[in-house]
């Protein structure tokens, strides 16, 4: 039964699916507290709708097939060069397009991970090998692990940092897996989707070193941290050769206008939004903590915008999703991830007002009347 | 010289790049007069750009990567079944995907024909067959050439209307097509982009009796008529069984939430845009047909939002394209276009007064003191 009711809720596999939600909550969408996505809670920059509703009669052209302007902010933005970018209809296009430029027989992903990477995989027609996380390590998986793991596959997807345990591996232990990736010449897909969530001292990428390793390819997201998962932008930083391959396989127009008009106003929108977002982000992420592990929840010592908890013994994450779905707030269910267990589940980092309210609802579940039918 | 011009600004192989026609002809990106793109003149209806506005904080939310609420909508609107229907970023992305899915090794066109055809078949690795159409049928070729194209290819791509000339085949002819392709198995696909520009009594479509053909598929795009070429949207309708290959293909909110909002609001804005912009295409066509024979151009006589047209002997499509360039209105060359020759240019049917303005340019160029270089 409760293995029915999770796969309903989990139908496309993703966070933010709120209309299902909506559907099996007896819930309108819009009163839905979403914690399932993992969205900046300031919203976009104002300039990024400023830009959009200026912009919007923009949409009778076509978009830049190549991306000039937005390409040209990016490769200054990141220090690259544009010759090194790929922008694409989100961070999922580009993962896609490496699949379909480099076309791996055998992927290698290491458990929990973003379910896409598995996903697209097959998609294409790719065997899967894994490896999982240990718990002790904050569900990473060790170096060696992943070097092993590395000599069996043709590519090998790793979240820097992972979702959605949400740590990173340290640079050290990223230098060794992307060196070992090149005298092995596997191909290293480094996830950074969620970067920008972490303060730049602390950010553990191969980013500025990238040259040094031409077989390893990172790929980033506009979407989470700048808040408009709406209209789809990433991109991909690596080797030309990589970058020409892929754009070789992009469909023309693939991303559109207005994502790239945001894409140039996000770039646009300097320290200010970025340091506001980081801060709260860094103090909600503390109280979260501590409010869960107050009820008796486990939760995984994240460093971005989510957490992953483990509920109390006798507790499932589907039982939970209910429980809390039924009072409007949208959690997600991690029980379908390969190398978690059916207790976890993982949520966003929010404002402060909705975390108040999360924390007072997962209070009511979690110690209230609403106990498991276990 | 001339040749190294065309490549130029034809680099993307599209219209619609205003960005490299600016730089080229040193001209505001803003000020230029794009006929190279054909794109409803009235611009997207008023509802359309109304809910844009009222919708732009939605960005903040992923789009639903089912596309439940458009397609429900669509499918009310084409009269065919959910099942039937897949939503594309864009129709290109709905090609992309029927080649992903079908894996033709042979894939046929039919010259002169959109180039993204050819070019999306050797992106996904297959060979190229063509037949050409011939002068004398407005660039169409015979049904029995087309049968034997199709017998040939594992999947044939065939404009209805076709791009660029404009012109339609008969139901009869498709019927005949469609009926053979069934019969050999090899997939038929119409590109109907434009069909949304021809007066309903004229379509020869034969999306009604779809159903009776599970070898063909017909893709229609939904940001020509209602110009919204920067969102992407378009869809694929066929039999189920290929819809859920295509869309097993797909990669996750490939078509961006604007995007699904937009093609909402065009399949409300009801009848009223849709009688206003055919009245004046047809209008607009036969005026513009007029001025350009009175010029000396040979027009083929098309029956949709753009026209092709052949230069006098002693012109170049490039060098026409060149001088209405250095005078900010930009036009498409068709030189390279398999199938037609060095003279050949294709236009958009625009609106009153830009076509005016095209006209007395032309007029200007062809009759004036800009002679060729020939």
């Amino acid at each position: 039964m409760t293995e029915t009711k999770q796969s309903w809720i989990e139908v496309y596999g993703h966070g933010g699916d709120i209309e299902t939600a909506a559907a099996r909550f007896g819930q309108r969408a819009e009163a839905i507290l979403d914690y399932s996505a993992n969205i900046n809670p300031l919203g976009p920059p104002v300039e990024v709708i400023a830009a959009l509703r200026d912009g919007l009669r923009a949409v009778i052209r076509y978009p830049d097939p190549g991306h000039r302007r937005f390409k040209a902010m990016l490769a200054e933005h990141v220090g690259a060069g544009t010759e090194n970018i790929l922008v694409g209809n989100g961070a999922a296009e580009c993962m896609a397009l490496l699949l379909l430029a480099l076309r791996p027989e055998i992927v290698g992903v290491v458990d929990p991970c973003f379910s896409e990477y598995r996903e697209l995989a097959l998609k294409f027609g790719a065997d899967i090998r894994s490896v999982s996380g240990e718990m002790e390590g904050a569900w990473r998986a060790s170096s060696r692990r992943i070097m092993e793991l590395l000599s069996g596959c043709d590519l090998v997807f790793l979240g820097q940092p992972n979702n959605p345990n949400g740590v990173q591996y340290s640079l050290e232990d990223i230098r060794a897996i992307a060196g070992e990736a090149q005298r092995l010449g596997t191909w290293l897909v480094l996830d950074e989707a969620f970067m920008d969530f972490i303060p730049h001292g602390e950010r553990q990428t191969l980013l500025p070193e990238l040259s040094s390793y031409s077989r390893t390819v990172i790929i980033r997201s506009m979407t989470k941290f700048y808040a408009i998962p709406g209209l789809r932008l990433g991109y991909a930083v690596g080797h030309p050769d990589v970058i020409q391959s892929m754009s070789a396989m992009q469909v023309t127009w693939s991303v559109n206008g207005l994502a790239l008009l945001a894409g140039e106003a996000c770039l646009r929108s300097g320290s200010e939004y970025e340091r506001r977002t980081l801060e709260l982000i860094h103090g909600e992420r503390l109280r979260l903590t501590d409010g869960l592990q107050a009820l008796g929840v486990d939760v995984t010592p994240g460093e971005v915008n989510y957490l992953l908890g483990e509920l109390p013994t006798g507790w499932t994450a589907a039982a939970f999703q209910t429980a809390m779905g039924m009072r409007g707030v949208l959690i997600r269910s991690c029980a379908m991830y390969p190398g978690l267990g059916e207790r976890h589940f993982r949520l966003a980092v929010k404002d402060g007002e909705s975390n108040s309210r999360l924390l007072q609802t997962a209070a009511e579940v979690l110690q209230g009347s609403a106990r498991p039918e276990a």
